[in-house]
């Protein structure tokens, strides 16, 4: 890594040395609040997904904020929250593969820790690890309710994994994953609103299956940033799996926001210099793909007119600039990412802002937490 | 990042853990023999890119094959190679801002150490801060020779900025930068051939009217994996910098081989496994966006027919799995990633194996290195 740090507390804005990954905190904290407010009043809690921000100083603002625990999608990552003291984590993903199963169990030692399962066989290997290790663990049986990636078909599938986790002594069934991803992105409003209605009704045949069993299901938690106003009021989920609320990105903002839902800020930027100007109609800055990940499209330059983000090298960023715009090298400004999640991934610290002031540095201590 | 390790030197393959980076040491040897055989009985030396690796290990082994120096893109980057060892630089970019620039300046003191600029903003920062510093920098003028990105026009914009630069007690001015980025990766070798000859008539243009001045030229450099046999046999390029050669990846893969070039082998490849494989049709294995970069394209499995990649998402991919072919929950396999440079930037570490063991691990200390 970078043998120099972009910015330490206290500095001017100016100095942060580019490309660095700047939290605007007023924008951020309007972003919590806004978030607590859309959920008071209601039984739904929040467990947010950390693996947007990787960064256990956010996981605890959350917390104070009333989220009941975070979400994580790696064991790997679940132990540095575990680490940092966060009490109740639920990995949102199936665990597979002996050293990785022991290691989640071992975590149950320190904190409350949930997994999923879509098959028979990683059951078998929780309830062995969790045995072996002397701990509880919450399994949540993952339903397909429309994502077409991982989880069981809804229905009498899951009913039947739900019944071998209920009959695993060292496992609690602790209810049902019901996360439509695809559903996030739909740009409409009508459109989304109509997919967490149909993964609702799959939600709730399903849940009605296993207790037709006999068997409780204590939680049904899904949700993200773009449909948790849906899940919220569908009288089915008990919890919301929201990330990037915190932050914003360039992909979620181009969602249109309907009535009734939650508009939240761009907190989250990449602050970037001009390095080369040779010709008047484009001028290349210092953050290309390796600052601002590309998967979910081009970053967008914020509040200056007359710039537009129009290609990503390595690291180099080309704009395109309008005639008459005012730019020149060294002009340092701030790019929102395509997609904040795999763009915070790839820094090591935060650099949180205040008006003018770098007013804190928060490392991003689960970098890099693949396994 | 990530508690644990996803492999130890003396393990078996089939007991690393997954999302890892793994390097097959056999091909990379070859790949290092056959660009060093390439270049045997031609002036032209070999400047590798170090931005495709960020791992000095790399590095080391190819200066035993030849190589003069390395390329870096960054400052930050370069430091950590100068830290470990490698004697001469070149900063394939414009460096702009003053710590940026003063940081470069204090490398010179331990390495040779050289850096582009396409603006006469740049050598007065390049000049200051070598005199400040008590160093003498290698200043390269970058030229456009198709790229459209930076560089300033062949000829006369490229006279004035060498004059310039010749002109500055601290700086020698040591050539051209003539890299054609775009061009690596044209389909057809004809289409790489032309676009090669028509940056080398840009090139040799620019060379003749600063040797009109009575300025020496001393090195024209450039070059990429997809293109640098054709700079090779130039006449005009006296250095190259290819860096994928050692990895390769899927995006150069779909490169079609002409006659007279040369054929690199995959060798390095993500290990992912199966996590969830709930219809016949589809798995889902645990290396997704953060662990092989899809800016140029899916990774390819390697090697398993029948399964193809068809989608990434943060922690996930997706396997299109034909009728008939053999996967299970658990099961390994490696992907060849879209891209090289910006997987490599996703991990610490590097996996080398050797036939069915770990036979070493590297770490890849220019990671994250963005300043």
């Amino acid at each position: 890594m970078s043998p120099w740090k972009a910015a330490r507390t206290g500095d001017a804005v100016t100095a942060i040395d580019t490309p660095a990954l700047v939290l605007d905190l007023d924008a951020f904290e309007r972003n919590l609040q806004r978030m607590a407010q859309a959920l008071a009043g209601s039984d739904v809690r929040l467990r947010p997904h950390a693996k947007s921000h990787k960064c256990p100083e956010i996981a605890r603002r959350q917390m104070a904020h009333g989220a009941v625990g975070i979400c994580c999608q790696k064991v790997s990552e679940a132990a540095v929250f575990v680490e940092a003291g966060i009490p109740d984590v639920l990995v949102t993903n199936q665990v597979v593969g002996d050293a990785k199963v022991r290691r989640l169990a071992e975590l149950a030692r320190r904190a409350r820790i949930g997994v999923l399962a879509d098959d028979a066989a990683q059951v078998r290997a929780y309830a062995a690890a969790a045995r072996a290790t002397g701990v509880e663990l919450d399994v949540y049986v993952e339903v397909d309710v429309g994502a077409g990636r991982c989880g069981v078909a809804p229905g009498e599938e899951a009913a039947r994994l739900a019944a071998q986790v209920a009959d695993s002594a060292a496992l609690r069934f602790a209810g049902l994953q019901c996360y439509h991803g695809p559903a996030q992105h739909l740009r409409r409003p009508e459109e989304r609103r109509a997919a967490i209605a149909a993964a609702a009704r799959r939600a709730i045949a399903t849940r009605d299956g296993i207790l037709a069993r006999g068997i409780p299901v204590p939680r049904i938690t899904g949700a993200g940033t773009g449909t948790f106003v849906h899940e919220r009021d569908s009288g089915v989920f008990d919890e919301l799996q929201a990330g990037s609320y915190v932050f914003m990105d360039a992909d979620y903002g181009a969602n249109e926001t309907g009535s009734g839902e939650v508009a939240f800020e761009h907190a989250l930027f990449v602050r970037t210099a001009v390095l080369s100007h040779t010709t008047p109609a484009r001028a290349v800055v210092d953050a290309g793909l390796k600052a601002s990940s590309v998967d979910s499209g081009l970053p967008r330059v914020w509040q200056r007119p007359g710039l537009r983000y129009v290609k990503a090298a390595d690291e180099h960023g080309t704009l395109a600039v309008d005639e008459g715009t005012p730019i020149a090298l060294g002009d340092a400004l701030h790019l929102v990412p395509g997609h904040c999640d795999p763009t915070v991934n790839l820094y090591d610290e935060l650099v949180c802002i205040r008006g003018d002031v770098v007013e804190d540095v928060w490392p991003i201590e689960a970098r890099g937490a693949l396994l």
